[in-house]
């Protein structure tokens, strides 16, 4: 039996990957990943083989993963953030249906939710909702049907992927589908370059949020009713009875 | 200014922590900490002074944290997954308020919803909604409410806190209010102990999942209406739309 690592890297910076994950791609002799996250931890992993496909080419990263695991040679597949989430975990699942001799192994990252989360505050303290904006392989109403019950029913929401080129006005549009049932003083945050250089994070209102322009390496928050601003930070409470 | 590290250490495995948790803990004073998730850590940070509170007095313990600090130490508040995640540093924030010459870093770490998912295969590929079944510090109705809206809106649901010996039949009862709008073959899974000793996985159908007792030590996982097993493996595919 061969075995395939899908590794979770983390927001990028060595520091925030798992011990466990920088032990595996240690003892691996191919890392497989796209192109920019190859870039990231490339000179941490001296001496191994590195192979990359570009965006949207991601059946195609698989089947190389696939292929060179056959050859006996032990491999990783990294992604961004946690595998699971929005990751690769799912889709080398499914092509490896045709590779019975091969089994996978995923090694948990800290995803954008969570890792961003720790910019702003604490923003997820209390049961949350994770919505991607992308409209690539999900129906518009889908998602806009995920955003109105996240909403309805009080979840915080994290936002990934909440811009693009061709989507710039998604995040108003998302806004617009919360407000009907949060306040505009609702507090909200976004983080640009979680984990990276550049990190910014904000705290803003969910009015002041629906006029932001965020790039497609921003995620979002949006709190529930009861999230707050403390000096500076988003911070929602642990319940909805007095602690 | 002092500073208070507030750290995820994820499941409870040394591995499963983030390399800069690591080196957090290895720099501080003092640890601070639930009695449980101490005894998990203490042999990996010889040298430190370990305090302590048990459960339900997670205010004290924060208390705790922020007069160390005070008196110039180096302190960090270990959590067990990540610190924001129905975790501690909602209330250290709070608590905050009372000490501004402290500030707080928060150091993420894997929460169970993608360290037990890495176990399951890949359940959250795709957009999802984290709910607590406890009902110690939110009304019932709130949960409920929640827990309707996700499944309606066909988000993959995680429930976290699914059973205590008071509340053993709310698991049941959850299962019961998704089934209202997803299929008894839903594809759905738990798991015991992740990343600790006596580990446990198992994918299963809504209606099995139904009649499935789990302890406090568990999360479970139901799949939305794409969510597939293959090979024993919960898998959620990426989209709704072919790939």
């Amino acid at each position: 039996m061969n075995t395939i690592y899908v590794v979770g890297i983390g927001p990028g910076a060595y520091e925030k990957m798992t011990v466990e994950a920088a032990q595996v791609l240690k003892s691996c002799d191919v890392i497989v990943g796209y192109t920019v996250y190859v870039d990231l931890v490339k000179e941490h992993f001296p001496g191994k083989e590195f192979l990359t496909t570009p965006m949207k080419r991601e059946a195609e990263r698989c089947e190389l993963a696939f292929r060179e695991a056959e050859k006996g040679r032990k491999v990783a597949m990294i992604c961004s953030g946690d595998a699971g989430v929005y990751g690769m975990s799912g889709l080398m699942y499914e092509i490896g249906e045709q590779y019975p001799d091969t089994e996978l192994r995923i090694i948990g990252g800290l995803t954008a939710a969570t890792s961003g989360a720790a910019v702003l505050g604490a923003p997820l303290i209390h049961d949350f909702a994770v919505i991607s904006l992308s409209d690539l392989l999900t129906p518009w109403e889908k998602i806009e049907k995920r955003i109105l019950a996240a909403a309805e029913a009080d979840f915080v929401i994290c936002l990934y992927n909440p811009s693009s080129r061709k989507r710039h006005d998604y995040l108003q549009k998302a806004c617009d589908l919360v407000l009907r049932y949060q306040k505009p003083e609702t507090v909200c945050g976004y983080v640009k370059n979680i984990g990276r250089e550049g990190e910014e994070g904000h705290v803003l209102t969910l009015e002041q949020l629906r006029g932001t322009e965020v790039d497609m390496f921003t995620t979002v928050w949006i709190g529930n009713s009861q999230t707050r601003e403390l000096r500076g930070k988003m911070v929602t409470p642990r319940g909805y009875r007095n602690v």
